[in-house]
């Protein structure tokens, strides 16, 4: 069978590989059907990585597929079903995984496709606990776009930010995968939403998507935009994934009592605020990462209700690689998936 | 190894089985130390049982005991560790389990001890995913009582009730297991205690365990000396067992907006109650049943932090019969625990 | 001015009173635009009150206006200004108003328009603090449907019933004023609605609203149908005000872990209900009654993001009684509005 | 009567002025018994305030008394009844304070005893909303620290942290007013508290109250000590009001997961962080100022059950400036009160 193996920094190869044993008691084997691709796998690509792992690794860190057999015990698959996987191999015992708190869980063993093998080949055995089914009348493609795609906007908007329908919202970088779903999710309940790109064309694209207002970032400042849209109000919520070049801008747009919920920092990590109006203003700074299996059946069901994940492009899995240079360009609006 | 049996109704026998084979990969085999006994015991030996269940059928719905070995790809457990177990098969994998929500699990296998064997036996292995480690310094007794009796007093109080510290509850047969369990809970937190008994030297006890107020409900009218104590102004939350021979009283004891919470309804299940009066007093009824794994976890880290739970009298495997008694009696003060 | 004053049972009468004087410090003035009709109006009128009034009475309970004066000390409404009226008298001091829980007023002077005089009269005074400002772009008539009919509604699905995005929800009685504002508010975040309408007539409507099923209760059994629509799962929320009629049913149809909120009981108010299926399914019953000004200023931003209450009818003042004909009536689809 | 001026930079004057006049309409006459001291009052007398405000004014921002006259209207309250005051102007009619947000209210009138006259005063009238009623047994002494001293701790504490018992927190300046009010409010409802003071005899004290561990910050690193107390899993909450000097000392003492509260920043508002490490965390960090009406009456409450407030020293009006030194001194431990 098929596997994408990274052997090096901007070394990928599409290798042939044993396929996996019969799935063990509490397993189930998942025959991939689509890879979506994250800023994770690009810098994974690059080898910008902090991380600790080893080469050769199989890539892929988001993706779907259909149950291809099932182990002793499993009564809740049966093959044909389509699933997605959670991308982590939690402990599944600690606190944190009891309290359905997955991403906190206190023993997690890697995320997979960037400490250890990943999503990128045709059949791959799970633990069923780890493995959510799809609903009927979501593709392949767009349910690959749920664990980490919708799932973590799902987290930080709900979860985290607690947006509430009738509330602002200001969505930092519209036109990227976890800002199309930010806009998507933020407009069903009900929200007004404010976003920045970086060029008109983007802008039409973001207003089709619902934005009540789209600011071009090269032209416009921000801050300024924002306030003046607010009657000087500013947002009840900033979701954040840029980081150093927006952060303090991002503080300036909060209403008094606000919430920033950030998951990134494209542009730098390092801030320096002032804590005086952390205090005064009220405000608050949440720090999100990943997100939880009930976010991805979450997610599962707003597409189920209608709620499509923006694509912008798909490639075949022999071209990997152009998909990431697509992500990584200017140009990309939504999300890019591979398909097997 | 030891198991104890019911073989019909009231025929419980102490047998000899063959012990366990070594746990499979993602179990653990636990060494049995103390079962706490309940009402679903008695329930199960004089088979008043409704329910779907063959017999004969090792007993013991809630225990404690030690970890004597465990399977391939167990890490998070070591033989020797303190563990109590979850009581029922959940399956790990449905939106509930995943949402930490284990006692809404949509595939629940039964309950062990009552549906499907339980543990009242020296040797069991369980899915590491329903273990829960004992923290340090909690016994194998107290501990014991975690799975059941602590554990549906927490969810009760705190998940479902929503109990605030400087609340004033209502705890019914405060003499109870959950009922003495719910003193101390609630008491922790700083709220105001009334609870019932049924004679004097019970009404010295729970005072001792902290109760504000003490109503002997065979010598005083409950809802009367409640509305009292509280000026006419109700309590904030009633925790209710007891069922038809209360329910209704317990209403007229809430306070406009006041919480209901229930778990069982020993004295029968059919109430008749006025709808415009739920409304226009605002109040919450609230059906509870079980726990999760999460309040497991708290439980016993309130018995490290110096809750301990209200022991009656501890009984060997032998006499867990005679253990039974006593807690269907009219003396027990707290919990029957089973010793191995 | 005009008043419709209340002499007797079924004895309106449309008279000239004086108007008030100017509003005192802390008061505004307000005149009135439009009076939206309930049931509170219907058992008014009819007599079937069982409760503490006086005759005469200005009858009217739910109201928009505009700014006619202020008092001294005001500086928050201006003169002109789009308003609506919290109908009931709250002391504004005690532990639930300061916590926003105004429907929870320990002092409350009574429902105005029901007990105290209310707000069918051209000109009325009034503390500003219970006057709340009606955004631009909704209409008078749409914003007299916001202090009950709406704000009821969002109490009752959001801060009672706590209802999600991707739930499903039994609303009973589609098209009277508060069913078609459930619709309309639980289709807006993303939930599957289940109505009951009790012609053919009305079910397009419902459906036109929004609706996912509409189920004719005249012809067939709601349980049902609701059972075989949920696949035997059933709802996660039923929004309940018709009472003895339906409330098992509604029990029925809920999911495990489920949540009943009702806030009346047309078809009468005793029931008999099982605690055993109540605990053991998890269930929560929650009496709502009222709403807060929060759950106004909530419906009216609602509005003004384009969810426009249904209105049945508008008549005008001089024939208030002909609106609660039409109110009681069976053909009545939505609100029915008074104009002035 | 008396009334204590600030004329400009360090000049408070003890002056005679005329009393009020009778309440008004919806407003309460108040006889001042005793105001606390704050650091609001250091800096409001050193004059390094960065604040508007014109003098002379009355100092003293927090404060109790009792009811010496009521106006028309009102009925909540009787002469001789203990009081305190909510110490800020709120509109009483935006939507953050008709929803409780008292300290998000949109048209706050100032500070009183900073922006605006302030409670050092024989008589004071006030509208009958902005002030609280004392429940029986807490003395004008302690009353006086609930508005700031105990409100904003439970503020942080439960609104923002949402600290929950069995948790574990990190309570910085435990000597101080705010310190020592954090210890006792999170040790009641069962948390592990450690803190941080400046001398062995204060670490003495701090154990008196009930702290789990003292850390001597003159002498141990507070935030090695604490990873190495947690077994380096770190603290569940953070309570911060030292600032730039603790601020990344703190962060590196949560658990992944944690939160840091803060409502000061004693030693210097700018700080420089790490993005990544708040979202790889999942940091939350909340900036708390003020308190609601709420929060004060739960103060209350909590002191009528037993919780007092520390006080260091007690002085009279006279010796105004005498407290203040003691307040800004090293050896304060808890509040210091003015008795009139
Ligand atoms: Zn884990
Ligand atoms: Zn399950
Ligand atoms: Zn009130
Ligand atoms: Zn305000």
């Amino acid at each position: 069978m098929r596997a994408l193996m990274l052997l090096g920094d901007k070394q990928l190869e599409l290798t042939e590989i044993d396929p996996p044993p019969p799935p063990a008691a509490g397993e189930v084997q998942v025959r991939v059907k689509a890879v979506a691709l994250n800023y994770l796998d690009v810098w994974g690509f690059r080898g910008m990585a902090f991380a600790k792992r080893k080469m050769p690794l199989v890539v892929g860190v988001e993706a779907s597929g259909e149950i291809a057999a099932v182990g002793a015990d499993v009564t809740t698959f049966t093959p044909g079903q389509g699933v997605v996987m959670y991308g982590a191999l939690t402990c599944g015992t600690c606190k944190a995984c009891r309290s359905g708190r997955d991403n906190l869980c206190e023993n997690v063993g890697g995320i997979m496709g960037f400490h250890v093998d990943g999503f990128a080949r045709d059949l791959i055995n799970l633990p069923a606990r780890l493995v959510i089914p799809v609903p009927a009348g979501v593709s392949a493609t767009d349910a690959a776009c749920a664990p980490i795609g919708f799932a973590t906007v799902q987290h930080m908007l709900f979860d985290n930010a607690k947006l509430e329908p009738g509330e602002t919202v200001l969505v930092h970088a519209g036109g990227s995968g976890i800002g199309t779903a930010a806009i998507l999710m933020a407009k069903q309940i009900g929200c007004t939403v404010i976003t920045t790109v970086g060029d008109d064309a983007k802008a039409e694209k973001a207003k089709a998507l619902g934005a009540d207002h789209v600011i071009n970032y090269k032209t416009d400042r921000f801050e300024g935009v924002t306030r003046k849209l607010t009657q000087k109000k500013g947002v009840d919520v900033v979701f954040e994934h840029v980081g150093a070049d927006t952060f303090n801008g991002s503080l300036l747009c909060l209403k008094r009592g606000g919430r920033l919920v950030t998951c990134g920092a494209t542009s730098g990590p390092s801030v320096t605020f002032n804590l005086m109006q952390l205090f005064q203003q009220q405000y608050r700074i949440i720090g999100s990462f990943g997100a939880t299996m009930k976010n991805i059946a979450e997610s599962l069901d707003k597409m189920a209700a209608g709620l499509k994940p923006v694509i912008d492009t798909t490639v075949p899995l022999a071209e990997f690689e152009r998909g990431l240079e697509r992500l990584a360009g200017r140009q990309v609006f939504g999300k890019v998936v591979v398909t097997f």
